[in-house]
């Protein structure tokens, strides 16, 4: 079951410059944290339920450095928080999504994640992703 | 004050096609709304306390039309949930934002909504929204 839109990630150039932005917009920041696994170095702001996580490159062959290469800085995923991360990527998985993880990893802050290709989504890049609350 | 992530709004090309794929992920459409003013078709679906709005341009100029032309199909605007629209645009502004509405316009729903120029925001086309809940 899809619980909530659990966070938005936003790809930017430099992480102390974007956090000034969102706090000038009336956010605070809560944690910042590096994700070896993908790359990044990420600023976490809490709207309600919902984390807005700015992610900045820490090497040239980020995904997140890519994605500002070809498309500049900006919205780059969004991630819908699950109840169940495998048995809903099975359920994608035979309705024809095309997963890019068929099982889940680890991501920023110990959550259980998968991203699912922009080519099934109408152009977006979908996280699905578990957190022990 | 920000009180959460109100809505995400989509730009896709086919509407139909896109409720599809979206309910194919597991949410339901609650509703099909024709926002003039915004020369858009939106289908909303609830996840948690947060709406995501796909959009279909209506007209060739509308601005939904543009973004496709130039980016193709995705995410197009983020809105946070205010509780004092106008007061907040008073704090942007003299913060050095730039807003593309001085003034709340009416949205999808009815709610007051105004949006921030992304060159003020990293690259993110944001919108505030005040909603009656």
């Amino acid at each position: 079951m899809i619980k909530k839109v659990d966070h938005i990630g936003i790809a930017v150039r430099n992480l102390e410059e974007a956090i000034k932005i969102w706090e000038n917009l009336g956010l605070k920041v809560e944690e910042i944290e590096e994700v070896p696994d993908q790359k990044v170095r990420t600023a976490i702001f809490h709207a309600g339920e919902t984390r807005i996580e700015l992610l900045e490159a820490t090497a040239e062959d980020s995904p997140i450095a890519k994605f500002i290469e070809k498309r500049g800085e900006g919205i780059h995923h969004i991630a819908l928080g699950v109840d169940n991360i495998e048995e809903h990527l099975e359920k994608l998985k035979e309705k024809g999504f095309r997963l890019i993880d068929e099982k889940p990893r680890i991501g920023a802050g110990g959550a259980k994640i998968a991203f699912v290709h922009p080519k099934s989504v109408g152009g977006v890049l979908l996280e699905l992703c578990e957190r022990e609350e």
